[in-house]
């Protein structure tokens, strides 16, 4: 079945936000069978987007639209939406109780305006918001379906992942099952090379591969009749690929490394403290946003100053002196003092040159320690990494210090 | 002048790469007076992509295009081009002796595939490129203009910069200049509310509001002869914007609140340490995202458990059992224990509900006490935030500190 995607927003055409809808959309309606056709962007203005979605509708049965669902004059989506597929706005009793007593939780006073946002084309399926206001809704008409999600990517999601994705599921023949298979401390050409065989060689499953933020993920997707004759095919290529680049796998269902890091610290109990200089908070920020992490997270200290890194952790003010903050010397006193005055089973330090100043003879940016102590066994490294870019950098320290713990306590 | 961006390229469809293309040139075209009024994606399919192009010559007199301007078959987008503008191909010679010198270069075999790029529409201005193989250009026909670019988003850039943007400059009247308001603690529709008068009332300037991760944006353009009559028409309406909602208002110039508070910092001189319980290093993480910050950042706890809030910050146990973790009792307790072991001239600290748990009688999810001391003055907040989402209020948390900062060192 052929699709398009079409957002609804001004901004976009002004350029003052990345359209990441799209590409998410993409993924998930190729995922399911579909064969995405165009990408239409426009603003809010009612004449041109009743021209896209017509001209979208010459080619293809299904339009999923973002944006233009909100209280505002300018939303116009579900206007237009009426429209094209013969049908009129009427008032849903649930939408509106569900948008008033957001108000009275708010203890604000509902404009008028929010009520716009509880009418809905009267032959519609609605799509209520859990993460917002705005809900979203699909519209059948003599083999045409529109699907109108909102716009910000997080309501978005959550609403096409609850709603959208089950009612397409419902309308198409062949199943299609994917895993998204998570590696880090390999290049994405590497791990090409290291399938390439597999890759090329292939018709069904599907392996691709793609990098992002100093990860990369393996995608492996069969299309088959019945949806478990296709997760048996992704489940044996699978093992397949664990045969080959197994160490540097951390999950095959698309797991984020520190909530995997975070699951299984809590699951083993075994307790966590960190201290951080150049990431700046980041580590523990990234473990607390696991929901439960406080039963074994007990705290974190950010020793951005050489003073906090001696008043907080006993760092030898002679060590920084002589081989300097960013030091494998300084990595081990941090995770050393952190240990004695937490009792942590786990302890973690970083200290690092994230950019883009800093740099020093001999210690280029990208350039960070890192010491863990866990169980008593203290493991300790210095790394370069070549990137100049600050939040890279950061990011990439991070999933570093996850990853050598994920090995620890897997092992 | 109206004009669209075409993005040729089945990748984009499979959502395996991000449109940053089509959010560069908007940025460019708007900048230049140009109404920017459809983004489209197609794939490598030349009666589809034809069929966009005449669409987009339907309203627009510009539309501009990237990829397909390659050596292999499914690049053809000159093809289009010379179809829709009536234009036949010609070989270049320059363009010819331009491909061939890099192979010599390269001291590769040059494949017959790859003569096809140089060719072009005979009546073309030819864009030469300097950072890759495909070039560009530009064609005009009877008041429309086409403008093909490569892909690869480091040579689009490039060809505008050195061949479009001037080309196009030669063709504009009228100038586009514009500025982005943000705001903090204030909703989207309250915001237009206190402006709707001025919104709707308003050809040029133009109003337009934009909510985004707990914040609220209202972009403020002018179309006008000149840049700088354009300019003096947003700088009035700003001034009249900032008398109704100045209070919420922390940049004019599109900063993020973090960058804000942490330039004001710096260039105060103001020494800052933190306190964080719920947000887990958020905000000291959020903090030392700006470069140069470590000059005045001294250092964060991230008091996760109620021991480390004792040893680390003396909170009382006492307090802790009977007020709750999660009171502004504690949050006093823990800034004025961080105070008094750091000296930092502002000292924050915060304990909150994140969620989706933790919520106890009396202390719903979205719940936290923040508590400021700067220059011995103490400031507490207890806040209700509605939303149930552990990311979002995480994020409001900190956005809510670094408020409440923003506002202290300004008054």
């Amino acid at each position: 079945m052929k699709a398009a995607i079409l957002s609804v927003g001004t901004e976009l055409l002004f350029g003052q936000i990345t359209n990441t809808n799209s590409v998410y959309l993409s993924q998930q309606l190729n995922s399911l069978g579909f064969d995405v056709m165009y990408h239409y962007t426009v603003g809010d203005n009612a004449s041109r987007l009743k021209k896209i979605i017509e001209m979208a509708f010459a080619d293809c049965s299904l339009v999923i639209t973002t944006g233009g669902l909100g209280p505002t004059q300018d939303d116009m989506t579900k206007e237009v939406a009426c429209e094209v597929l013969n049908d009129r706005l009427a008032l849903d009793k649930e939408a509106l109780e569900r948008i008033e007593s957001v108000f009275i939780k708010l203890n604000r006073e509902m404009t008028d305006n929010n009520l716009k946002q509880a009418y809905f084309p009267e032959r519609s399926e609605i799509f209520y918001n859990d993460a917002g206001t705005a809900p979203g809704f699909a519209l059948e008409c003599e083999g045409k379906t529109i699907i109108c999600l909102p716009g910000p990517p997080r309501e978005m999601v959550r609403m096409f992942e609850q709603s959208a994705k089950p009612y397409l599921e419902k309308r198409t023949e062949e199943k299609i099952f994917f895993r998204m298979v998570r590696t880090f401390g390999i290049g994405e050409s590497s791990l090409e090379t290291e399938l390439l065989d597999l890759i090329n060689g292939q018709t069904d499953p599907t392996l691709a591969t793609y990098a992002k933020d100093g990860e990369c993920s393996l995608r492996v997707a069969s299309k088959r009749k019945t949806r478990a004759e296709a997760e048996a095919a992704v489940n044996e290529m699978i093992i397949r690929v664990k045969a080959r680049v197994g160490d540097y796998i951390f999950s095959c269902d698309d797991e984020n490394l520190s909530d995997v890091v975070a699951h299984l610290l809590i699951e083993k109990n075994i307790t966590v403290s960190c201290a951080e200089s150049c990431t700046g908070g980041l580590f523990a920020e990234t473990l607390t946003r696991t929901p439960g992490v406080s039963e074994i997270f007990d705290r974190g200290v950010v020793t951005y100053s050489n003073r906090a890194k001696t008043d907080e952790l006993g760092v030898k003010a002679e060590t920084i002196e002589k081989y300097g903050a960013v030091s494998v010397e300084t990595a081990v006193e941090m995770a050393r003092g952190l240990k004695e005055k937490t009792g942590s089973r786990l302890c973690v330090s970083v200290t690092g040159i994230a950019g883009p100043g800093g740099a020093t003879e001999g210690k280029p940016v990208g350039m960070f320690c890192v010491c863990m102590i866990f169980d008593g066994k203290e493991e300790t490294r210095e790394i370069r990494q070549r990137d100049i870019n600050r939040t890279v950098n950061r990011n990439y320290f991070m999933l570093y210090m996850m990853h050598m713990i994920y090995r620890a306590i897997c092992s």
